[in-house]
């Protein structure tokens, strides 16, 4: 059997047991996972309907029908042209497998625009959320998957050394042009597409925990959060190193990487299987606490990792699901001191049997070379 | 009054005219053209209401404080921490703008997890689209959009002829290293983020719409249909050419690749203020029908471009909307052969009093250089 067919049979054994009658999904990472069809969420109707029972079949625009056939083994495609309306072929598929008065879950990424459209095509229908099921199926990596994220690591590792060697030369460099250099080395590393905005935050930029990249020219002696990563074979990189490229750091500075540092370390050294998610982030708060900058820590500290960037298990307060051999996610603590600078390390980790593997391992020194 | 502050306030209109007491946006291109803050959607939540009446309020993530301050003129922020319940700020939110039993506007891009979330914490609301306000208010250009979607024109435009020139040296180069040349040129150029997937589709692979690239060896006669773009200050290029870089080309190509030029130039003629949007359409598809191509035509001739690549007006049959000078679309009509190849000429072009402007003006011819 196809592995796509195989994951959709456990898919279908899942909506079983949570009571649903169908999953509903529209380009996602959740589509791929079952269909090996790959596309971007897009303005057409492009949905894979998964009954309980039975194969499942997509209603899809007419120009995607050789696309489709070429990646997946669902051959059941019901198309529409453009022009067309879409919602008489979903009608006619929730006779067909007998959904109009059923519970459905619909991608959790679905669109507000088609899920108005589902509510309104089916108005008996009752909706809840895919990951329902998806979760449980998604979140311990088999070797596959697990060998492309070891894969899109190294790729991160290497480009964190390459960038981290410019050391003066990065001087005078707009945040810009440093983040056009990772992608560019990203990209001659072996990456395919770059796995999230490319994060080159320096001086007072780094205190913002999600900012980009501007045109902002890099100092000496600035502190400079490096986040990115590459996919690779459709799962991302994702690590982050808090780098002074020359000179000296402002005040402070040395304490608080030292202080990130050793959060990180204690929670990579927490993981293993039967704790719980919240009590990684615990190990690493209660370090950056004890050394006074608790509210300095504004995020969680870290996240699932897979065919979505961000998925669960979310390591956050409050999430009590137990590690298991397998997950995979981010260790990555950070302190951010408004209008001075910020300091982020972050690694990705695998669960094991013993413990966790690291899949990430550039130095996570700041030391100008 | 703030650029974005004035759209706010139209915006507001619009809300009252439809009848509407709010819109609620997560981070999606309204959220920019209203806030001046852009973000990705993510798994956080982060929404900006906009009350039909008084100031809007983002409930947004603690770490997002200083990123949305500096980007944006709305500074009430409702902030949450990670492991906290984002939802009672947004019920309390509700509460002060009286807004539990309204009907709400929300992001037609909103994701499922957010818009069910939404349900459960306002149960009496009920929701519509914020398209209702927002298509409206974005479909004509003002002269700071069409500045930047020139200069993304440009940049397409040069890069087109640079890869053109590639002649020979482009046989037996990957579609992957093709893409990525046009990508690496694109940045050279002048350009920002890639505006979408670059499509690189030679022989066959050309006759997949929406096929982007892969590791299929580009040889001589092949037809290659080139389909990129780059943003530049948040708007995109988007241009088709079909080339063959060296060699004779297949039986019936120049044929084909003649009908759909005469299509394209039909449309872009047809273009003026008060005809429909399906007019155009229509007057692309007589010249492909006419052929004897019209089931090879798979697609609609074009979509609004802005700061989404795909949004209103888009030019399909049944769209009754009638042209006004400011917008700004697609005309790429396209012939697919199944398994031999496909052409598609697209430029974008901008309504004016008198007729339309081209933004694209690179040969469209497909002979070897």
């Amino acid at each position: 059997m196809d592995a796509f067919e195989e994951r959709t049979r456990r898919c279908q054994d899942r909506l079983a047991a949570v009571g649903a009658d169908a999953a509903v999904l529209f380009p996602s990472t959740n589509l791929f996972y079952v269909s090996g069809f790959r596309e971007e969420p897009g303005e057409r109707h492009l949905f894979l309907v998964i009954p309980r029972e039975g194969d499942p079949a997509f209603v899809a625009p007419e120009m995607y029908d050789a696309q489709i056939r070429d990646s997946s083994w669902v051959q059941d495609l019901r198309l529409w042209a453009d022009g067309e309306d879409p919602t008489k072929l979903v009608a006619d598929l929730a006779d067909e497998f007998d959904l109009r008065g059923g519970h459905l879950l619909v991608d959790d990424t679905m669109w507000a625009r088609f899920t108005q459209d589902l509510r309104e095509t089916l108005p008996e229908a009752t909706f809840g959320l895919a990951s329902e099921v998806f979760d449980d199926l998604r979140v311990r990596k088999d070797d596959t998957e697990l060998a492309a994220l070891r894969t899109a690591g190294e790729v991160a590792d290497r480009v964190s050394v390459e960038i981290r060697e410019l050391g003066e030369e990065a001087v005078g460099m707009t945040e810009d042009e440093l983040a056009d250099e990772i992608e560019r080395r990203l990209a001659a590393a072996g990456g395919d597409e770059i796995a999230f905005g490319t994060i080159a935050g320096s001086g007072p930029n780094g205190a913002k925990p999600h900012h980009r990249h501007e045109d902002r020219e890099i100092r000496p002696g600035d502190p400079v959060v490096l986040d990115f990563g590459a996919y690779v074979d459709g799962y991302p990189g994702d690590q982050t190193r808090t780098v002074v490229f020359a000179g000296d750091p402002p005040e402070g500075y040395e304490e608080v990487h030292e202080v990130v540092r050793e959060a990180h370390e204690a929670a990579v050294e927490a993981v293993e299987p039967g704790v719980t998610a919240e009590s990684i982030d615990r190990a690493a708060r209660e370090v950056i606490e004890e050394a006074g900058y608790g509210d300095e820590f504004v995020h969680r500290t870290g996240h699932g990792v897979g065919l979505d960037v961000h998925e669960d298990p979310y390591i956050v307060a409050g999430n009590e699901t137990e590690l298991e051999p397998g997950m995979v996610f981010s260790v990555e603590p950070g302190v951010y001191l408004d209008g001075e600078f910020g300091v982020r390390i972050e690694d990705l980790v695998v669960v094991t049997e013993e413990g966790c593997e690291r899949l990430n391992d550039s130095p996570r020194t700041w030391e100008p070379l």
